[in-house]
């Protein structure tokens, strides 16, 4: 068991999360009838005989991270030179179904003064040779989203931990089968959540364990970006992958930006469990519309017609009692959120507000506030900023996109491999956070009727872990 | 019929609104293909024989316009005054169970030169003798919850126009009833929703008419407003009325307030219906831990169990294909909001948006915005202000609360009785922004699911009709 560092006595002896935790455990005097049937089993799936928990299992000590990214295409192509400039990091191998991507990314990397990676490429079985490699730890996929759940799997299969680009995978029973496979291999298998790093959302979740929302009651998050353009370009997603997914059906494809700092701040997973999802969605409109205004005739996106629904709301109980909205729209005009706010009896906090381009949070917690005024979350940002922050973040932004948040997750990935640690985000974490995707298609299906989200945890959900909250030792020295 | 304005024609010719309006009712070309159900009958009670409906009937033409009141706490009481100063507008009757509360209110009336009005009080029964007068033409109702739907109809059945405080009624069968006996006794049954004359609402409206925002797609509303205080006060709500509401069910009061611009900003029952709703709530948290922390022990509201969840959330579909969020929340501390956010696929406009004590609306729209930066509200909000408010908004603030939106209500609804036009606000709008607090009950007590949302208008949804965007002619010179 990792050192129980002191902010987490805190929380064992009088935060409102070990209150409501240890109630939903334990059953003391304190614990708050729970109008959701929080006692009913989850649905679940046995493990085999000998298949175990990776709940707090540590990585092996790793002297120096060796990673082989599949996927060059926007994200991998970045995320590859991220990689390798985190201390003890290198990037051993690099694979894409296009071989001149590889060579392009090895001649980066190489022209950087990195250690040139070994290139892949050329078949959609290439990853696979890459796999076979002895001098790879662990492996990173960016490759459009259909691709995700067999690379991620057969990764494991291999030996290697894996970090993927969200989401891990789309269908229930294939969340299922990469946390019995990781189970299985005793390796880890992490959504690439860059947002569970973010400089507010930490601050956010620091404060939600240090009390200052009091019992958290809701919280709301999502993934609101316009990629109109980006959707409809000839070169930004390759083959259009991304438009297309917008013609096959309608779901929350993506949700987990805003979803998973929200269920961290939540301790989802860690004394608390989504149980259960309804979605409603809007009608199509923005893709088409969109189209009619700037498209040439002559486009091959012509020949599509639009399914997914603009807005696609989520919303999510936990068994503490708690609600989650989770939401989805990439094809209406607005500027950029996440939402990411977080409310309880003590108090709220909502980001991205502001009249102005510039937006910021802002926050109104008792006692510090009363009379109902909002006040910049930037003070507070400060005082909570969380130690990744403060250790990294000058270099954060220099080295990775996102305002930092990519480099934090790359950098703190590597160092929790070297020192032997446990993983922030786990496979049920990541799990959890991609379940509303099918659980949305069901419920949406259904007519907005609610559907019960899987336990991945297989009831170890119950038990207070520090996750993103750690307290960690350093980075282990280079040699 | 009413004359048609010019900016109808302009809907009736181009607008999003028309065109969608047009296909919902006629099927042309244009129509989307709705993935609600759209055709199938929605839920609906048979009229009597010779029953017709209320929409587009206009008031009698009333020299002046006589009000009763009934109810004087806090609500009743300052409105009394507004009434009174509204040109044309006589305060006739008033009346409280407690006739202390009348006589202060008839003293007061009088004190401002007023004509003094006949006074009402010290039995439950007073209303009733204040209903046989023929000299009252409009009732205002501003008693507890409980009583509205009763002494509305009564109202009604009596004789006279009826205008009604949040909420008409609470239960399903109560609001078709009053629907009815507005129907058959031709009388205007209108919820006294003032935050539907808000300015920012009213400019919101006339954007949307105008097709700033294109296909609307979501709306999103609610009453977010931390009433801890006032709730535990022993002065504030009498006998705690408000409170013990919390201690009996757990529903969405009070969403009206946030619901209602979007509803006319979406033209609800004037071209589409919500046809759906589904809730969820969080654990009550916030009024029990005021409690706690502010109450003496020996509080009667010690002996209370608070059942209704801090946050209950309205998830409604409508027949284009809309959604429509709703809130309430009136336990938690946070600064005042009623969300007020509409979004379509040109643009969207967000109100309560800054990040300091006073903030205001921020909007996005093409194609005068572009990259991705929000814009302050205020040029939209000046050049979409509404005729109302640049006729009366400098009188408003002075004469009512609420910024003004109060009188505003007021002074409207005296001017349609005096010229003899159609109400903005029909008993078909008051019955819709009503009925999520008996569809919220309904659908928290199955886990969520979405129940059908009846439709009062018994068909006559699909026609485009102007409300609260009417252009009139002005208020009748008082002799």
């Amino acid at each position: 068991m990792p050192d129980i560092p002191a902010v987490s006595r805190r929380l064992l002896l009088g935060g409102a999360l070990a209150t409501g935790a240890l109630a939903a455990g334990v059953g003391t005097a304190h614990a708050a009838p729970l109008a959701q049937a929080g006692a009913a089993p989850a649905p679940t799936r046995r493990r085999r005989p000998g298949q175990k928990s990776m709940i707090d299992v540590p990585f092996d000590v790793h002297k120096t991270v060796r990673v082989g990214v599949i996927g060059l295409g926007q994200r991998g192509s970045g995320m590859s030179e991220g990689w390798s400039v985190v201390p003890g990091c290198t990037v051993t191998a690099v694979c894409d179904i296009r071989e001149d991507r590889a060579r392009r990314t090895a001649d980066r990397l190489a022209a950087n003064g990195k250690p040139r990676p070994a290139e892949y490429g050329g078949s959609d079985a290439s990853y696979a040779q890459m796999l076979r490699r002895d001098d790879v730890d662990l492996v990173y996929i960016a490759t459009p989203w259909e691709f995700h759940y067999r690379q991620g799997k057969d990764a494991l299969l291999a030996g290697k931990h894996v970090i993927v680009e969200l989401p891990i995978a789309t269908e229930l029973d294939e969340l299922w089968d990469l946390v019995d496979t990781s189970e299985r291999t005793r390796r880890h298998l992490i959504l690439s959540e860059n947002c569970s790093y973010g400089r507010n959302e930490l601050a956010m979740l620091k404060m939600s364990h240090e009390g200052l929302f009091g019992d958290v009651t809701n919280g709301h998050g999502g993934y609101l970006h316009d990629l109109r353009a980006l959707l409809f370009s000839d070169t930004y997603y390759t083959d259009a992958w991304r438009r297309l997914w917008h013609t096959r059906s309608t779901a929350s494809f993506y949700p987990m930006h805003g979803l998973a700092p929200i269920a961290a701040a939540m301790d989802i997973n860690r004394g608390d469990r989504m149980t259960v999802l309804r979605a409603t969605a809007t009608e199509p409109k923005g893709l088409a519309d969109y189209r009619e205004r700037f498209i040439p005739k002559s486009h091959p996106s012509w020949k599509e017609t639009y399914v997914n629904g603009d807005l696609v709301t989520c919303l999510i109980d936990t068994d503490r009692g708690r609600v989650i909205r989770a939401e989805h729209d990439v094809s209406s005009p607005r500027p950029y959120s996440r939402i990411n706010s977080l409310a309880g009896s003590r108090g709220i906090f909502e980001d991205y507000a502001g009249v102005m381009a510039t937006s910021g949070g802002r926050i109104y917690v008792e006692p510090d506030h009363s009379g109902h005024a909002w006040k910049p979350f930037d003070t507070y940002r400060k005082e909570f900023d969380h130690w990744l922050w403060k250790k990294i973040g000058d270099d954060a932004a220099d080295n990775g996109g996102h305002g930092g948040m990519d480099y934090v997750l790359q950098w703190r990935t590597v160092q929790l491999m070297r020192a032997g640690l446990v993983p922030d985000i786990d496979v049920y974490d990541s799990a959890a956070w991609c379940a509303p995707i099918p659980l949305s298609v069901k419920s949406l299906a259904a007519g907005g009727r609610p559907v019960e989200v899987p336990d991945f945890t297989r009831g170890s959900w119950v038990n207070l872990r520090l996750g993103l909250d750690s307290r960690t030792s350093e980075m282990p020295p280079v040699a």
